[in-house]
């Protein structure tokens, strides 16, 4: 495990001040600084998540929007927990989908998902807690567990998600976590779902251990084909569910939520009121005012899953014809690929190289926690059109090491 | 000093679970709690610092909506440190009132003032670090300082403001503070301004002992009389200032900033990553449509400071009237106003009787770091008419001990 707060001394006054930084979120910066380039004209970027600008429901939103504003309650303080109204309607769909009530009590509002996992690690981490992910892993959910101090133990992710009979087997060995965090659909950066099996052994281990399951779904209405994975509250109380409107609405409205047992809700609250008092209640009030709008909100959902779907496709197309010896597993939903090259490829340096050749991709080791994942690197199809994921793919297969 | 995590024992699993919580943020949801009471009709409420609602600029908000949601880029994932031309406005603005250059880089976009507290709290101070405040102080800032393990000092506050002198005494002794939290202008929740000797001391001080004063200036358009007081970044480098548009504008847009030496930019930069990725920009855009349009936004701070000192007026000339005994001191702006009853007064349990009559204040134990603070409460101004206040007042008159 990393030291949590090596010192960054800095000058300051007439004496040195230490900053409470991680060493791993200086290295995810360096990357950031790196992606930058990947914004040059030019650059087909297959790097970041960005959902695609084209599909924002930008029309209905400026429809919507007036009425919002001239309501002055909507531009006033808001109660920490979130707008009722917002959260009566995320209760009820959550009752019909999860087949169990929730009521909008057991709803808290959060500025994107990652404060939620910001938030949960705040309140549930003291300083050398152990929390489980995935190897690889998503960045931001890394950086928030660290940044509450949390030592982390990489569990492997296969072509059968995160593998969990691994974690049992290090349960087995004496392992106590306090958090396990999972994106069981479309993992973030492998693409990879879990399947439904080795989620009820993970809530069985969660009951049998006691630690906590943080699920992570953004991508879960990203679904190109197969059926819908059950949330595991369904299998155990011992779960904190995240969801978001960033893939499906609008990234830029920040608005998520989170729901879980009540002793976490009610320590978030507390800790979200010190953090930012509460999310924008202009922004609440924008997302409900799409989602209420049922038929029209079903409509869009399958719209972004269609178009999503043909970029998974156009992007699978290209490797399996341009980059045949490098395998992959095609993902049934979200955003993103993983590549897995010959182990003495380095993708860090390869994407100096790419960028040269005018396409972007995230190397593997922003996505490491203890192990090198250098010989590996994420592409996303979210941003790109088909003819530009067929182009940066040529582009790509122009300067890599093909097996 | 408190201890900073006392152990909340919950039961989770198979096995108790610690939960990193303060008890002074427990402290505050239970005033916060009670004051849900003043939410009932016909409840007068004094308490909230909430802005008036008649003044939020809906109609303009809603002629600039439907452009900015149409552009698709307002809706994507923005930069951590937020919208450029944001900053651009900003950093104009505050070069032109600071007298010196300010960069769009030393701008730093946050949700809500609030969030620049918690961040800069999270990246400066170590459990155990000493942060200055002042006694009574703004809950929101010693609940982010607490958040961050910090042991808080307080220094008193009296009709000249922030007691530098006092602080001078305690560094001279031996004290030895990270942070100095200061609201210069209209202090909640006493209204005090600190005069601009006191501040050039302030100034020394941290240069001297290489503490970073942390200016907060939420008040500061609200000026009803007198000359603004300069940012104390005129004086020294160690100052980070945090500016919000939730008194002037609308808090529910959530949008607020802070200016800083360079290390700590980068440092809350990194930890707002973490922490929320970054502000809506939605909202950001909503903000610079305001600020932007210069002629309307300046004719707007005048009829706002007019608005709000008008509801000054009328209270303190209701509480000379009908209290006549209780001494304050006139706010020259801002939005609340302290009263100190005898030293035996108990404003907890006159906080009940009160709420039975129909008004709401809140305590000034509420507002306490280390001192018996219960002979004192504070009034705000902002929300209720002129009329509200005068029969607010009588209502208290009829339920308080008056000497």
């Amino acid at each position: 495990m990393d030291p949590v707060t090596p010192p960054v001394t800095t000058r300051f006054g007439s004496r040195p001040m230490t900053l409470s930084l991680t060493s791993r979120n200086a290295r995810s910066s360096a990357i950031r600084d790196l992606l930058a380039h990947a914004r040059r004209d030019g650059v087909i970027s297959l790097a970041g998540g960005l959902p695609a600008p084209e599909l924002f429901p930008s029309d209905k939103l400026a429809e919507c929007a007036p009425a919002i504003l001239c309501d002055p309650a909507n531009l006033q303080y808001g109660l920490t927990e979130g707008e009722v109204p917002l959260r009566e309607w995320i209760a009820e769909r959550h009752s019909i989908a999860d087949h169990r009530g929730t009521r909008p009590d057991d709803v808290q509002i959060v500025s994107g998902s990652q404060q939620a996992l910001d938030l949960i690690a705040a309140v549930v981490i003291d300083p050398g807690d152990t929390v489980v992910v995935s190897e690889p892993e998503y960045l931001g959910a890394i950086g928030a567990f660290r940044r509450a101090g949390a030592d982390l133990v990489a569990i492997p992710v296969d072509s059968a998600g995160f593998d969990v009979e691994a974690l049992a087997q290090r349960l087995r060995a004496g392992l106590r976590p306090k958090i396990c965090y999972v994106i069981p659909e479309f993992h973030n950066p492998t693409g990879a779902s879990t399947t439904i099996k080795r989620l009820r052994l993970l809530a069985e281990l969660a009951d049998t251990y006691g630690f906590l399951i943080v699920e992570d779904s953004p991508y879960s209405a990203l679904r190109f084909e197969g059926d819908p994975v059950p949330s595991m509250c369904t299998m155990t109380d011992n779960v904190v569910q995240c969801r978001t409107i960033s893939k499906t609405l609008a990234p830029g409205l920040r608005v998520a939520w989170m729901i879980g047992p009540q002793w976490i809700l009610d320590a978030v609250r507390i800790a979200k009121q010190s953090a930012d008092l509460h999310t924008s209640t202009v922004t609440q009030h924008l997302a409900l005012a799409l989602l209420s709008d049922i038929t029209w909100y079903e409509a869009h959902l399958l719209r972004i899953a269609a178009h999503y779907r043909d970029r998974r496709d156009a992007l699978a197309t290209a490797l399996h014809e341009l980059m045949p010896n490098v395998p992959f597993h095609r993902p049934s939903g979200g955003m993103f690929l993983w590549l897995t090259f010959p182990a003495d490829a380095n993708t860090d340096l390869m994407l100096a190289r790419a960028l040269d050749a005018g396409v972007a991709f995230v190397p593997g080791s922003a996505f490491a926690v203890d192990n090198d994942m250098s010989a590996c690197l994420r592409l996303s199809y979210a941003t790109a059109s088909p003819d530009q994921l067929r182009e940066g793919v040529a582009r790509l297969a122009s300067v890599v090491d093909l097996p």
